[in-house]
């Protein structure tokens, strides 16, 4: 039986690790909040007083933290690395720059253990009906190590590739398209306002055309109500596009549609709607273009 | 029965004509290419020597012509609107940018007789099959009066508004949305081509994912291939996206994704690749990137 150590009890990592726990694996969890801690007690985990005791004997230690910074402060700061058995596995399952990611893994490797880079999507709803994808990268060996715990939180278990970093890339372009398809919509809309198109027969003709896209689907609806139920934050896609840009300037490459989505969230959070849903950013088309 | 007359016998034009035959309209077509008209006469439609000729005594003028300019010489100087019958509705199908449809439709007034505003979508395939979504606007009188002809041409038959031009700028954000969405596909395959992740891995994921969109799933594999077929040229979307950003101009309009995405198709376009296939805009951000 593998024992995970899991540290980020959030939204995401809780429900994670309650599903490895229903699989039948030994949860040590970490997490800030001692409410998240309690939770996991409930659903027949082990609480740790910190990272590193967590991670003491763990075969797996999943990182579910919010950034990069998270996990490094977490691994290498807060020692968990140091106390992770030597053959053990770091499973980095946070959203990270790639560049962050090679140079974590560089770290980890110096030690002699081994970390393979495994972004998720599927949110929350993913996370807890266990249907996540999961974008891993390293050498074979360590994703075979990983990859029981893998099944366990995913249905889409992907072997991307053999460097740590290719995983936080896939992701990276996965946000890439969502932000600017996203924006892209917001856009559209804007433009078919300016001649009094009736918003709704055009989201119905475009969610049946070749114009469609999950998010269209998905977002579209939200953008025709004024004030929507926030299911991802403006700030959120602030956040990801800045990582595929930095992404992009790591690896010299240019990114004129993704740069162009990211002024238009950046516009939305910096005139106070950071924390609306995110598919308010059509606000910032309307500021822009002086409509509705 | 509604006597059809129908300008314009090309790829889109012709299948759809032999359906309104299907379905027993009486249909007397124009073309430049006489083997376009023999190939109405073989589906049991009548020829005409021109587009005038085509139109006397029609209840609904058909134009499925290439552009705008190509509307206007039919119905202005070649005589067709003039001979056509006082109540007689021009149904102008062809992709035109609004603000042409707009002045169009004020000389067809003019003349007493009434235009409808109804572009297409759904291609060569959805011409044959009869599953065209036709963005109909104009008066409801006038809508109504062309109905019957839409319904045996396509099975999403929108009435988008009262106001022609308002159906040119539902279809013109459909192409805004389909060649943005081409376009953020190739710079997101190219920046993860700079990390040598595998790009047929990548679209898997992604068009199972919250970044999918009918054309990820549509080009996307297309752009994997260094020659595919073409089904749609880049010089199609130089096109369409021009006509997308002219309606910006006219509507006084900031739409920066689609101006970035221009420039895309438009460089592969001055490069020599403009009867390429459009997943070849992959070319553009290879050319700038420097990498493949």
């Amino acid at each position: 039986m593998t024992r995970v150590a899991f540290v980020g009890l959030g939204a995401m990592g809780l429900p994670m690790a309650t599903n490895l726990l229903g699989k039948g694996f030994a949860v040590t969890g970490y997490d800030l909040s001692l409410k998240a801690l309690d939770a996991l007690e409930s659903a027949g985990g082990r609480r740790a007083g910190s990272a590193a005791e967590a991670a003491a004997e763990a075969d797996v230690l999943v990182l579910m933290v919010v950034n990069a910074a998270q996990a490094e402060a977490v691994l290498f700061a807060g020692g968990a690395l140091k106390a992770l058995r030597p053959d053990g596995v770091v499973a980095l399952m946070a959203t990270c720059p790639p560049a962050a990611v090679e140079a974590i893994e560089e770290r980890v490797r110096e030690t002699g253990r081994r970390l393979i880079d495994a972004p998720v999507s599927g949110g929350v709803a993913g996370a807890k009906a266990a249907t996540l994808t999961i974008m891993a990268a390293g050498p074979r060996d360590t994703f075979d190590a990983a990859k029981p715990v893998f099944d366990a939180l995913g249905d889409k278990v992907f072997h991307v590739g053999e460097r740590p970093g290719q995983g936080a890339m896939v992701k990276t372009v996965n946000q890439l398209l969502c932000g600017v398809h996203i924006a892209v919509v917001a856009e559209a809309f804007a433009l078919a306002t300016k001649v009094g198109v009736d918003l709704k027969i055009l989201l119905e003709i475009m969610s049946g055309s070749a114009a469609s896209s999950w998010m269209l689907r998905d977002r579209g609806p939200r953008m025709l109500e004024a004030e929507p139920e926030v299911t991802s934050a403006v700030d959120i896609f602030v956040k990801d596009l800045g990582i595929v840009l930095d992404a992009g300037r790591d690896t010299k490459a240019a990114l004129p549609l993704a740069a162009a989505a990211h002024q238009m969230f950046l516009a939305a959070s910096g005139r106070g709607d950071g924390t609306a849903d995110d598919s308010q950013v059509i606000r910032s088309y309307f500021a822009l273009n002086g409509s509705k």
